[in-house]
């Protein structure tokens, strides 16, 4: 029997062992941005972030918002970090042959997408593929220390996030569904999928506050996110609640789901996942109202636990692998 | 009838109208890499190069030398300007199912990549996508005034190149061919498609010495490359010779082919063309053994002249645009 290929994230994993090797690089292969010094105290912060036709726009998208999403999912990242992205360079695959128009719907998102980050789109390429690929590579600047990490979370740390989670997961079994229509209640799951944004200005709240100790986006999910701060941070974290959204509730009723699944194992959910200092939390809360407590970090070896109905159990480090 | 899709050229017009716009950046959408300040006389230096399996790897090519290539054009785009990469990151499109030796044979290409040029390799991503897509993103650091451009060419200047061309044409007719066996004489046509190399060495030095105008690199060919330089700086450039590489005169003697036509209309070979200050010329060759004169920038409007036999005649702004 053939044996299966490697997932994603061990792919990942063969690149940094191969890659993250000495000097030790300001951030390793393992965050969400890659980083140089440019001084002794300077960094240059870079990420790209690829998006694939085939496994990135579900149905329902447009090819705008398709471009929007590219940029969205590279600030994020930036987000997490407390990084303004200065620029982008975008990377272009298109399938021919190519219609302005493509092009035209393509470069109004991403237009749309740089202005609302506060960058500009400086260079690109395009080249013919199969399928749209839009590689969305942005770069800042940042000071050595100031940067957020995954590695930092220390036990006492007060975790939080900056708002509900499971909604994009709910969206998309509703896109890729075949129902036509859906009730009005559930049109923030939909949008959560199609406009997603990123938390870029709480990010930068954050990284200001000095008061943040592990910082990721969740864009891989909030289990997974829990999972690699407490695992980079070697400690681990008890959540007392699971942040559902009051709409994936509802839809979770409905549909005969469980809530928490959809909020612990969805993917490309924009928010931030944070272990911020306890003495403070209140004042970091202030800056930021969205901010919500969901546990704590305490002593351990990298395990997340979480509260079900009365008990409660180990959450699996499982995350979102795309949804082809 | 439906009209036929537009050309990558079309589509960077697209991109370069839309993105090109106020404030004026410190190298434009027309050159071969994007540049943004960090300081008041600094820049950091980007480039995004997406090799594509279908179009970008010619049968016969392994996964390493593709992956190695990817590093190769990133690398003459830093080489045209002047300007060290220090470091790339990689967005990875593969084929489920990955297997590690795929992996693994992709990486050790990229490192081979990295090591000549001097780079290092500091991040990446990776995505499922129905052919290989290496999407090689290189940065690097210059003074705002030290970088060469293509649009600096002034009526006077030397046009030289750093090499023969012809090669790759030649090399990748072989290699779309049926023939399974060439003579040996012919083995640097095949190498210079599977093993191609950028002049950084030289870019460096040309960045150095002062005497350089207007700089490109040849990947879309020459031709290409000698219209940009004479369009972007409002000049004509008025060749004296034709540099075809010997074994791309005897593979055209051979196969019927004219081999000017091989050495102007190629493409993907990393050669650099320049305008020099006609005073500094010797002293540039002196450092670059390998640097030929071919023609000389008049005053003009963006026109390429070039002998044939015994007359001149304008060349086309044709150039490559894949293999497919």
């Amino acid at each position: 029997m053939a044996k299966a290929g490697l997932t994603e994230r061990e792919i990942i994993g063969v690149l940094t062992r191969r890659f993250d090797s000495k000097p030790k690089l300001p951030l390793g292969f393992d965050e969400d941005v890659a980083a140089f010094p440019t001084s002794p105290r300077g960094l240059v912060v870079l990420k790209t972030d690829m998006l694939v036709g085939h496994t990135d726009v579900p149905p329902g998208m447009t090819l705008g918002q398709a471009a929007r999403k590219a940029v969205v999912a590279t600030a994020s990242d930036f987000a997490a970090k407390g990084v303004q992205p200065e620029g982008l360079l975008i990377s272009l695959g298109l399938v021919p042959p190519v219609r302005l128009s493509t092009v035209n719907e393509i470069v109004a998102g991403l237009e749309k997408g740089a202005r609302e980050y506060h960058c500009r789109i400086i260079g690109g390429d395009t080249s013919e593929t199969d399928d749209l690929v839009i590689d969305c590579i942005g770069f800042g600047f940042s000071a050595a220390g100031r940067i957020l990490r995954r590695d930092g979370a220390k036990p006492g740390d007060v975790v939080a996030v900056t708002g509900d989670f499971g909604r994009t997961t709910a969206g998309l079994q509703i896109l890729l569904g075949k129902k036509k229509r859906w009730p009005h209640r559930f049109s923030k799951l939909i949008s959560s999928v199609l406009l997603p944004s990123a938390k870029l200005e709480a990010g930068l709240k954050l990284a200001e506050s000095g008061f943040v100790n592990g910082s990721i986006d969740s864009s891989d999910g909030l289990a997974w996110s829990l999972h690699e701060i407490a695992r980079l941070s070697r400690v681990n974290i008890v959540l007392e609640t699971i942040p559902v959204a009051p709409d994936v509730k509802m839809f979770a009723r409905e549909q005969g789901l469980v809530p928490e699944e959809l909020a612990l194992f969805g993917g490309e959910e924009y928010e931030l996942v944070l272990a911020i200092k306890r003495d403070g939390f209140a004042n970091v809360r202030r800056r930021i109202p969205s901010l919500q407590k969901i546990g704590n970090v305490t002593i351990g070896s990298g395990n997340v636990i979480a509260p079900f109905g009365r008990s409660f159990r180990k959450i699996e480090p499982r995350g979102y692998e795309h949804f082809s």
